[in-house]
C-alpha cells in the first residue's frame, strides 16, 4: 500500500472508531495464510462489516472481480457484511455494498464518483 | 511479542486454516485505535471466534482480568465467540472459553495445565 493509501485507511479507521465501532485493520503482512483479507473489520455489537478501502484521485476506477469475490467469501466466513469504502480526493468516505456497483463484461466492479457520492452511505449512516 | 510467541501464533493460525477456517491475525502494531485487540479471528461460516493466544513453558500462569474483559468486549462488538488458545510446551493447542477458568480474588484468570489439557478443546473439535 502507498503511504497515502495507508494514511487514508487510518483516517477511515479513526472515523469508524469515532462512531463507536471497534475496528481491526488487516496486518500489512504476516497474515500467515494465502487468502486475501479485507482491509478493515468494524463492529458495534449491532452490525459487523468487512470493508475494502479504496482511495483515488480519479473519478472512475475498477476493482478486480476476484477481489470482490474474496471479500464476499471472507464476509460469509466471518458473518460480516461486505462493503467497499471509497474516498475520492476532497470528498468524504462513502460506504457501499458491492452488489450496488456496475459490473463490466469482464467481471470487474466499476467505481464511479458521481454514483458513489449519490448512492454511498456516510460513516455516520452505518 | 517474543519470536517464540509469534511462531506459536502462526502455528495456531496454520492449524485453524488447515481445519477450514479463514483466519485474520491482529496487526502487531498500527491498529490505529487504542483498544486491545484479540490475537486471532477465525471463522468458517458456521462459527466465528475471537482468540487470545498464549504459549508458556510453565504449568500455571495467569491472564490479567482486564485482558479478558477486553476480549469479551471485542467479541461482543464483532459478534464473535471469545476463546483462549493455550499452548504448553510439548503439548497441542487447546481452546477454552474464558468463563470456564478459575478467577482469582484479584480478578485474574488462572491457566492450569492439567485443567486445560482435560477441559480444553482441540482445534479439530471447534
Amino acid at each position: 500500500m502507498s503511504r497515502k493509501g495507508d494514511r487514508r485507511e487510518r483516517e477511515l479507521t479513526n472515523l469508524l472508531d469515532g462512531e463507536g465501532f471497534v475496528v481491526m485493520r488487516a496486518p500489512a503482512s504476516g497474515a500467515a495464510t494465502a487468502r486475501e483479507l479485507p482491509d478493515i473489520l468494524a463492529g458495534n455489537g449491532d452490525s459487523f462489516y468487512a470493508i475494502e478501502a479504496k482511495s483515488r484521485d480519479t473519478n472512475r476506477f475498477y476493482i478486480d472481480g476476484v477481489e470482490i469475490e474474496a471479500l464476499f467469501y471472507f464476509a460469509m466466513m466471518f458473518g460480516a457484511k461486505p462493503r467497499i469504502g471509497v474516498r475520492f480526493d476532497n470528498e468524504n468516505w462513502k460506504i457501499i455494498h458491492p452488489s450496488k456497483l456496475y459490473v463490466t463484461r469482464s467481471g470487474n466492479y466499476r467505481i464511479d464518483k458521481e454514483f458513489i457520492l449519490s448512492e454511498g452511505e456516510t460513516i455516520d449512516e452505518l
